[in-house]
Protein backbone atom coordinates (compact mmCIF):
# COMPACT_ATOMS: atom_id res chain seq x y z
CA UNK A 1 0.00 0.00 0.00
CA UNK A 2 1.38 3.35 -1.14
CA UNK A 3 1.40 6.34 1.81
CA UNK A 4 -0.51 8.15 -0.03
CA UNK A 5 -3.38 5.88 -0.51
CA UNK A 6 -2.81 5.05 3.18
CA UNK A 7 -3.66 8.54 4.25
CA UNK A 8 -6.73 8.73 2.26
CA UNK A 9 -8.37 5.59 3.45
CA UNK A 10 -7.38 6.81 7.42
CA UNK A 11 -8.42 9.70 7.05
CA UNK A 12 -12.14 8.48 5.47
CA UNK A 13 -11.89 5.74 9.47
CA UNK A 14 -11.12 8.64 11.73
CA UNK A 15 -12.80 11.89 12.97
CA UNK A 16 -10.40 15.18 12.21
CA UNK A 17 -9.11 14.71 15.67
CA UNK A 18 -7.54 11.72 15.58
CA UNK A 19 -6.28 12.07 11.82
CA UNK A 20 -4.45 14.98 12.96
CA UNK A 21 -3.22 12.87 15.58
CA UNK A 22 -2.11 10.25 13.42
CA UNK A 23 -0.38 12.49 11.00
CA UNK A 24 1.90 13.53 14.22
CA UNK A 25 2.40 10.28 15.04
CA UNK A 26 4.05 9.67 11.37
CA UNK A 27 5.80 12.64 12.06
CA UNK A 28 7.30 11.26 15.01
CA UNK A 29 7.90 8.11 13.97
CA UNK A 30 9.69 9.04 10.44
CA UNK A 31 11.97 10.84 12.77
CA UNK A 32 13.00 8.28 15.36
CA UNK A 33 13.24 5.43 12.80
CA UNK A 34 15.71 7.75 10.81
CA UNK A 35 17.91 8.24 14.05
CA UNK A 36 17.27 4.85 14.84
CA UNK A 37 18.78 3.35 11.34
CA UNK A 38 14.90 1.29 11.16
CA UNK A 39 13.55 1.89 7.75
CA UNK A 40 11.13 5.29 7.44
CA UNK A 41 8.80 4.16 4.70
CA UNK A 42 7.48 1.04 6.89
CA UNK A 43 7.99 3.71 10.12
CA UNK A 44 5.56 6.61 8.02
CA UNK A 45 3.38 3.29 6.50
CA UNK A 46 2.73 2.14 10.31
CA UNK A 47 2.30 5.13 11.75
CA UNK A 48 -0.29 6.32 9.23
CA UNK A 49 -2.49 2.71 9.80
CA UNK A 50 -1.52 2.33 13.62
CA UNK A 51 -5.39 3.80 14.43
CA UNK A 52 -7.21 2.89 11.28
CA UNK A 53 -9.96 0.40 13.41
CA UNK A 54 -10.11 3.18 16.19
CA UNK A 55 -13.79 4.23 15.29
CA UNK A 56 -15.10 0.71 14.02
CA UNK A 57 -18.23 -0.57 16.08
CA UNK A 58 -17.15 -2.68 19.16
CA UNK A 59 -19.54 -5.12 17.74
CA UNK A 60 -17.25 -5.67 14.37
CA UNK A 61 -14.09 -5.60 16.58
CA UNK A 62 -15.30 -7.86 19.00
CA UNK A 63 -16.98 -10.55 15.79
CA UNK A 64 -13.22 -9.86 14.32
CA UNK A 65 -11.28 -11.04 17.40
CA UNK A 66 -13.39 -14.28 17.25
CA UNK A 67 -12.70 -15.04 14.02
CA UNK A 68 -9.56 -14.03 13.31
CA UNK A 69 -6.14 -15.83 14.36
CA UNK A 70 -6.21 -12.93 17.17
CA UNK A 71 -5.94 -14.30 20.82
CA UNK A 72 -9.31 -14.18 22.69
CA UNK A 73 -8.44 -13.22 26.17
CA UNK A 74 -7.89 -9.54 24.25
CA UNK A 75 -12.17 -9.61 25.20
CA UNK A 76 -11.80 -9.96 28.56
CA UNK A 77 -9.37 -6.87 28.50
CA UNK A 78 -11.07 -3.07 28.18
CA UNK A 79 -11.89 -2.58 24.67
CA UNK A 80 -9.98 0.34 24.40
CA UNK A 81 -6.89 -2.00 23.36
CA UNK A 82 -8.92 -4.08 20.82
CA UNK A 83 -8.15 -1.51 17.95
CA UNK A 84 -4.14 -2.19 17.73
CA UNK A 85 -4.92 -6.03 16.75
CA UNK A 86 -7.67 -5.76 14.79
CA UNK A 87 -6.79 -2.79 12.87
CA UNK A 88 -3.48 -4.72 11.96
CA UNK A 89 -6.13 -7.71 10.68
CA UNK A 90 -8.28 -5.21 8.55
CA UNK A 91 -5.79 -3.29 6.37
CA UNK A 92 -4.60 -6.62 5.73
CA UNK A 93 -7.68 -7.74 4.71
CA UNK A 94 -9.48 -4.45 3.24
CA UNK A 95 -5.91 -2.55 2.07
CA UNK A 96 -3.90 -6.37 1.63
CA UNK A 97 -1.54 -4.54 3.49
CA UNK A 98 1.22 -7.76 3.97
CA UNK A 99 4.73 -6.41 5.36
CA UNK A 100 5.08 -8.19 8.89
CA UNK A 101 6.70 -5.70 10.23
CA UNK A 102 3.90 -2.99 9.37
CA UNK A 103 1.46 -5.09 10.57
CA UNK A 104 3.04 -5.82 14.08
CA UNK A 105 3.64 -2.46 14.70
CA UNK A 106 0.19 -1.34 14.66
CA UNK A 107 -0.84 -4.87 16.11
CA UNK A 108 1.23 -4.02 19.31
CA UNK A 109 1.06 -0.28 19.45
CA UNK A 110 -0.81 0.23 22.09
CA UNK A 111 -0.45 -2.96 24.38
CA UNK A 112 3.82 -3.56 23.27
CA UNK A 113 5.08 -6.88 23.82
CA UNK A 114 8.00 -8.91 24.86
CA UNK A 115 11.06 -8.77 22.15
CA UNK A 116 9.92 -5.70 20.57
CA UNK A 117 11.77 -5.26 17.05
CA UNK A 118 12.75 -1.60 16.31
CA UNK A 119 9.48 -0.54 14.15
CA UNK A 120 7.90 -1.99 16.86
CA UNK A 121 8.98 0.24 19.42
CA UNK A 122 9.24 3.28 16.85
CA UNK A 123 5.39 3.20 16.51
CA UNK A 124 4.50 2.18 20.35
CA UNK A 125 6.71 5.59 21.11
CA UNK A 126 5.59 8.11 18.64
CA UNK A 127 2.54 7.23 19.19
CA UNK A 128 2.97 8.23 23.15
CA UNK A 129 5.20 11.35 22.62
CA UNK A 130 3.59 12.93 19.50
CA UNK A 131 3.64 16.32 19.50
CA UNK A 132 0.34 17.09 20.82
CA UNK A 133 0.05 14.77 23.70
CA UNK A 134 0.50 16.49 27.19
CA UNK A 135 0.48 14.81 30.65
CA UNK A 136 2.87 14.18 33.44
CA UNK A 137 6.25 12.94 32.83
CA UNK A 138 5.63 13.03 29.02
CA UNK A 139 8.79 15.45 28.68
CA UNK A 140 11.08 13.00 30.90
CA UNK A 141 9.85 10.23 27.56
CA UNK A 142 10.34 12.91 25.12
CA UNK A 143 13.92 13.53 26.05
CA UNK A 144 15.18 9.94 26.50
CA UNK A 145 13.17 9.23 23.06
CA UNK A 146 16.43 11.65 21.50
CA UNK A 147 19.11 9.70 23.19
CA UNK A 148 17.91 5.70 23.75
CA UNK A 149 14.83 4.32 22.34
CA UNK A 150 14.81 0.87 24.21
CA UNK A 151 14.61 3.28 27.50
CA UNK A 152 12.15 5.50 26.61
CA UNK A 153 9.95 2.55 25.66
CA UNK A 154 10.61 1.28 29.66
CA UNK A 155 9.43 4.87 30.74
CA UNK A 156 6.23 4.72 28.77
CA UNK A 157 5.50 0.94 29.46
CA UNK A 158 6.14 1.97 33.16
CA UNK A 159 4.19 5.07 33.13
CA UNK A 160 1.21 2.85 31.13
CA UNK A 161 1.07 0.64 33.54
CA UNK A 162 1.17 3.23 37.16
CA UNK A 163 -1.72 4.83 34.72
CA UNK A 164 -3.53 1.77 34.55
CA UNK A 165 -3.10 0.72 38.10
CA UNK A 166 -4.12 4.48 39.52
CA UNK A 167 -7.59 3.65 37.54
CA UNK A 168 -7.78 0.39 38.99
CA UNK A 169 -7.53 -1.37 35.42
CA UNK A 170 -6.38 -4.67 34.56
CA UNK A 171 -2.70 -4.74 32.83
CA UNK A 172 -3.05 -6.74 29.48
CA UNK A 173 -0.20 -9.58 29.61
CA UNK A 174 1.58 -8.30 26.53
CA UNK A 175 2.19 -4.91 28.43
CA UNK A 176 3.37 -6.71 31.35
CA UNK A 177 5.99 -8.97 29.22
CA UNK A 178 7.14 -5.89 27.61
CA UNK A 179 7.72 -3.77 30.73
CA UNK A 180 9.83 -7.54 32.55
CA UNK A 181 11.75 -7.86 28.87
CA UNK A 182 12.94 -4.17 28.95
CA UNK A 183 14.03 -4.19 32.26
CA UNK A 184 16.08 -6.97 31.67
CA UNK A 185 17.53 -5.27 28.75
CA UNK A 186 18.21 -2.16 30.87
CA UNK A 187 20.19 -3.77 33.33
CA UNK A 188 22.40 -5.83 31.26
CA UNK A 189 20.51 -8.96 30.51
CA UNK A 190 20.32 -9.56 34.22
CA UNK B 1 3.68 -29.67 63.05
CA UNK B 2 2.60 -28.05 66.67
CA UNK B 3 2.88 -24.08 67.07
CA UNK B 4 5.49 -23.98 69.95
CA UNK B 5 7.71 -26.92 68.23
CA UNK B 6 7.27 -24.43 64.83
CA UNK B 7 8.29 -21.51 67.05
CA UNK B 8 11.86 -23.06 68.37
CA UNK B 9 12.35 -24.55 64.59
CA UNK B 10 11.78 -21.53 63.12
CA UNK B 11 13.92 -19.11 65.74
CA UNK B 12 17.38 -21.91 64.57
CA UNK B 13 16.71 -20.85 61.21
CA UNK B 14 16.48 -16.85 61.90
CA UNK B 15 18.36 -13.94 63.11
CA UNK B 16 16.58 -12.42 65.93
CA UNK B 17 15.48 -9.08 64.22
CA UNK B 18 13.88 -11.54 61.73
CA UNK B 19 12.73 -13.98 64.63
CA UNK B 20 10.71 -10.69 66.08
CA UNK B 21 9.40 -9.98 62.99
CA UNK B 22 7.61 -13.63 62.12
CA UNK B 23 5.96 -13.64 65.90
CA UNK B 24 4.57 -9.73 64.54
CA UNK B 25 3.66 -11.25 61.63
CA UNK B 26 1.88 -14.46 63.23
CA UNK B 27 0.29 -11.96 65.67
CA UNK B 28 -1.29 -10.04 62.72
CA UNK B 29 -2.62 -12.87 61.01
CA UNK B 30 -4.50 -14.15 63.81
CA UNK B 31 -6.24 -11.03 63.99
CA UNK B 32 -6.75 -10.79 60.54
CA UNK B 33 -7.90 -14.48 60.50
CA UNK B 34 -10.46 -14.07 63.01
CA UNK B 35 -11.86 -10.90 61.37
CA UNK B 36 -12.04 -12.95 58.21
CA UNK B 37 -13.40 -16.15 59.85
CA UNK B 38 -10.15 -18.30 58.60
CA UNK B 39 -8.74 -20.51 60.79
CA UNK B 40 -6.64 -19.50 63.56
CA UNK B 41 -4.47 -22.05 63.83
CA UNK B 42 -3.27 -21.83 60.86
CA UNK B 43 -2.75 -18.79 60.11
CA UNK B 44 -0.29 -18.98 63.22
CA UNK B 45 1.39 -22.07 61.89
CA UNK B 46 1.70 -20.20 58.58
CA UNK B 47 2.97 -17.07 59.66
CA UNK B 48 5.03 -18.45 62.08
CA UNK B 49 6.51 -20.55 59.51
CA UNK B 50 6.74 -18.09 56.31
CA UNK B 51 10.27 -16.82 56.02
CA UNK B 52 11.35 -20.06 57.14
CA UNK B 53 14.37 -20.05 54.29
CA UNK B 54 15.19 -16.99 54.37
CA UNK B 55 18.51 -16.99 55.95
CA UNK B 56 19.36 -20.81 53.78
CA UNK B 57 22.35 -20.08 51.60
CA UNK B 58 21.51 -19.19 47.86
CA UNK B 59 23.09 -22.56 46.54
CA UNK B 60 20.70 -24.59 48.67
CA UNK B 61 17.82 -22.91 47.14
CA UNK B 62 18.99 -22.97 43.92
CA UNK B 63 19.07 -26.50 44.44
CA UNK B 64 15.95 -26.79 46.02
CA UNK B 65 14.38 -25.33 42.53
CA UNK B 66 15.88 -27.06 40.79
CA UNK B 67 15.23 -30.51 42.26
CA UNK B 68 11.58 -30.15 43.51
CA UNK B 69 8.41 -29.52 41.64
CA UNK B 70 9.13 -25.90 41.71
CA UNK B 71 8.96 -23.82 38.73
CA UNK B 72 12.52 -22.94 37.50
CA UNK B 73 11.78 -19.95 35.87
CA UNK B 74 12.03 -18.63 39.44
CA UNK B 75 15.69 -18.40 38.86
CA UNK B 76 15.32 -16.06 37.14
CA UNK B 77 13.94 -13.47 38.64
CA UNK B 78 15.68 -11.57 42.24
CA UNK B 79 16.59 -14.35 44.89
CA UNK B 80 14.82 -12.26 47.08
CA UNK B 81 11.27 -14.10 45.79
CA UNK B 82 12.81 -18.06 46.36
CA UNK B 83 12.74 -18.36 50.19
CA UNK B 84 9.24 -18.47 50.17
CA UNK B 85 8.81 -21.25 47.59
CA UNK B 86 11.58 -22.79 48.75
CA UNK B 87 10.43 -22.69 52.47
CA UNK B 88 7.60 -24.57 51.83
CA UNK B 89 9.53 -27.56 50.16
CA UNK B 90 11.63 -26.89 53.17
CA UNK B 91 9.12 -27.01 55.86
CA UNK B 92 7.09 -30.20 54.20
CA UNK B 93 10.65 -32.24 54.06
CA UNK B 94 12.27 -31.12 57.36
CA UNK B 95 9.49 -30.86 59.49
CA UNK B 96 6.38 -33.14 57.98
CA UNK B 97 4.13 -29.97 57.38
CA UNK B 98 1.46 -31.59 54.47
CA UNK B 99 -1.40 -29.16 55.35
CA UNK B 100 -1.68 -27.37 51.74
CA UNK B 101 -3.46 -24.47 52.81
CA UNK B 102 -0.45 -23.38 55.23
CA UNK B 103 2.41 -24.88 52.71
CA UNK B 104 0.22 -22.60 49.87
CA UNK B 105 0.27 -19.53 52.10
CA UNK B 106 4.02 -20.09 52.82
CA UNK B 107 4.36 -20.21 48.97
CA UNK B 108 3.00 -17.17 48.02
CA UNK B 109 3.74 -15.13 50.86
CA UNK B 110 5.94 -13.01 48.53
CA UNK B 111 4.65 -12.73 45.37
CA UNK B 112 0.90 -13.70 45.63
CA UNK B 113 -1.01 -14.95 42.85
CA UNK B 114 -4.17 -15.35 41.03
CA UNK B 115 -7.25 -16.51 42.86
CA UNK B 116 -5.60 -16.64 46.20
CA UNK B 117 -7.37 -18.37 48.92
CA UNK B 118 -8.10 -16.62 52.49
CA UNK B 119 -5.50 -18.13 54.06
CA UNK B 120 -2.67 -17.25 51.45
CA UNK B 121 -4.59 -13.05 51.90
CA UNK B 122 -3.73 -13.44 55.15
CA UNK B 123 -0.05 -14.42 55.31
CA UNK B 124 0.32 -12.23 52.53
CA UNK B 125 -1.03 -9.08 53.92
CA UNK B 126 0.01 -9.75 57.34
CA UNK B 127 3.80 -10.42 55.98
CA UNK B 128 3.12 -6.45 54.47
CA UNK B 129 1.56 -4.48 57.43
CA UNK B 130 2.81 -6.43 60.46
CA UNK B 131 3.05 -3.47 62.88
CA UNK B 132 7.29 -2.94 62.77
CA UNK B 133 7.09 -2.04 58.90
CA UNK B 134 7.37 1.58 58.31
CA UNK B 135 7.30 2.81 54.70
CA UNK B 136 4.78 5.54 52.77
CA UNK B 137 1.32 4.40 51.68
CA UNK B 138 1.21 1.87 54.80
CA UNK B 139 -0.99 3.28 56.96
CA UNK B 140 -3.46 3.08 54.31
CA UNK B 141 -3.10 -0.47 53.55
CA UNK B 142 -3.36 -1.19 57.19
CA UNK B 143 -6.25 0.56 57.58
CA UNK B 144 -8.34 -1.06 54.74
CA UNK B 145 -6.98 -4.29 55.93
CA UNK B 146 -9.41 -3.66 58.99
CA UNK B 147 -12.58 -3.10 56.87
CA UNK B 148 -11.65 -5.11 53.43
CA UNK B 149 -9.03 -8.26 52.62
CA UNK B 150 -9.07 -8.10 49.17
CA UNK B 151 -8.85 -4.18 48.77
CA UNK B 152 -5.98 -4.34 51.16
CA UNK B 153 -4.16 -7.22 49.40
CA UNK B 154 -5.10 -4.95 45.73
CA UNK B 155 -2.96 -2.17 47.68
CA UNK B 156 -0.44 -4.70 48.39
CA UNK B 157 -0.07 -5.37 45.27
CA UNK B 158 0.05 -1.97 43.12
CA UNK B 159 2.17 -0.49 45.88
CA UNK B 160 4.51 -3.56 45.50
CA UNK B 161 4.76 -3.48 41.83
CA UNK B 162 5.15 0.43 42.08
CA UNK B 163 7.97 -0.44 43.88
CA UNK B 164 9.72 -2.53 41.86
CA UNK B 165 8.67 -0.51 38.90
CA UNK B 166 10.93 2.39 41.06
CA UNK B 167 14.32 0.23 41.41
CA UNK B 168 13.82 -0.80 37.72
CA UNK B 169 13.29 -4.29 39.20
CA UNK B 170 11.49 -6.73 36.97
CA UNK B 171 7.94 -8.51 38.24
CA UNK B 172 7.62 -11.69 38.74
CA UNK B 173 4.39 -13.50 36.34
CA UNK B 174 2.60 -14.37 39.97
CA UNK B 175 2.53 -10.80 41.05
CA UNK B 176 1.22 -9.31 38.00
CA UNK B 177 -1.57 -12.47 37.64
CA UNK B 178 -2.38 -11.37 41.89
CA UNK B 179 -2.85 -7.79 40.63
CA UNK B 180 -5.06 -8.39 37.46
CA UNK B 181 -6.96 -10.69 39.65
CA UNK B 182 -8.29 -8.76 42.46
CA UNK B 183 -8.27 -5.90 40.35
CA UNK B 184 -11.34 -8.01 38.67
CA UNK B 185 -12.78 -8.98 41.92
CA UNK B 186 -12.79 -5.23 43.16
CA UNK B 187 -14.86 -3.96 39.92
CA UNK B 188 -17.51 -6.41 40.55
CA UNK B 189 -15.81 -9.07 38.36
CA UNK B 190 -15.52 -6.84 35.01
Amino acid sequence: MKINEAVIAVQQQLTEKRFKHTLRVAETAVILAKKNNISEEKAELAAVLHDYAKFRPLDEMKRRILTSSLPNDLLQYHHELWHAPVGAVMVMEEHGVTDREVLGAIHYHTTGRAHMNGLEKVIFLADYIEPGRSFPGLEDVREMAQVDLDHACWLTLRNTINFLMGNKSRIYPDTFHAYNDLTTSLNGGN
